[in-house]
């Protein structure tokens, strides 16, 4: 006895989600079982629209609507800033804070050995060659404090250093409403290493 | 700044799903955006086909691929004893323990006086009917064991016991795997209430 094939087909497409396993996936269609066919209909459109209505920025490698993208077609945007980030996710967090105004160059990842991400894998190429065009005054390294990031942004910045371009890096302290009991080691340290003046 | 408009659209899709938010959401997504197109494609046939291939079996009420459905239509099933679930999930549950070879009643859900759900929202008077036909020797209630679920199965006992009909419930008492430092008391004082003689 197994579950009727469409259901059953549905449950394996949900189960290749990350983090989503055949029980969750069960949850997911079920739920959807109970709602009307128009919302279904919808959902499914959205589906198999979503890589014809999306484009990859020619210029920050971006995920995007047009190319190019809605920020590298902005006038008002810093073209001399450029923040490296590893996704296009970690771009929308960044202009979530609505405090950069430059533009940004997608790398498609970070410097992974375990999982065999090695540099040529990544955008930087495309990075040396907007170095080289000489207008850039700023790369901001946006990469996550974990070792992949540190990784990835120690190669960049070697890359980066004989242009003699400022290179700088997202600050490393507690995070807003941390409590320091718990702050773990590093973090801590970080914060006293970093800290500032009064 | 916000994400491309098909992006968004169908973050928005999968968050309606249970227990998904915002942030599971974009990660579906742009997990999915790294897929081929055609892999899309068919995940969105899957969705837009769920409720165009199953139907509803008018005799147990489980979602089924036909009506009958294949437990209901198999002559070699015992008709004379009825599994009581709240949903077609605990029946797929219980028919991969193998163990049960009756038929089912889905209940559609169980009394839930926080979420409003009645008894009058449930499939019980078509379980009446059931009754009523008088060929039934056992009514097993397997419910979840918990308020809601006791809650039900108490209403039910009432409305079975002057049909003179044997109605039993799923046993409760340590799961397999359990360590007894760490059970509950209800589960414990359970496992000791119905100890089984050796």
């Amino acid at each position: 006895m197994k579950f009727p094939q469409s259901i059953q087909n549905l449950i394996n497409h949900f189960s290749t989600l990350p983090t989503v396993g055949p029980k969750t996936s069960e949850r997911y269609v079920f739920y959807l079982l109970k709602q009307d066919p128009e919302t279904l209909q919808k959902f499914a459109l959205a589906l198999s629209e979503l890589k014809e209505k999306t484009t990859i920025c020619q210029n920050c490698l971006a995920i995007a609507e047009f190319n190019p993208c809605q920020i590298c077609a902005d006038h008002k945007r810093n073209k001399s800033t450029i923040c490296v980030v590893a996704g296009s996710r970690d771009m929308m967090a960044i202009e979530s804070t609505k405090k950069y105004n430059g533009l940004y160059h997608i790398l498609g990842g970070v410097i992974n050995a375990i999982e065999g991400i090695k540099e040529d894998k990544l955008n930087i190429k495309q990075l040396v060659e907007k170095i080289k065009k000489n207008q850039i005054k700023e790369i901001i390294l946006a990469l996550n404090p974990d070792m992949e990031g540190e990784t990835t942004a120690m190669y960049l910045t070697k890359l980066i250093k004989p242009h003699n371009i400022k290179t700088t890096r997202l600050a490393k302290g507690l995070p807003m409403g941390a409590n320091l009991e718990y702050a773990d080691e590093i973090t801590l340290a970080n914060a006293l290493k970093y800290r500032n003046e009064l």
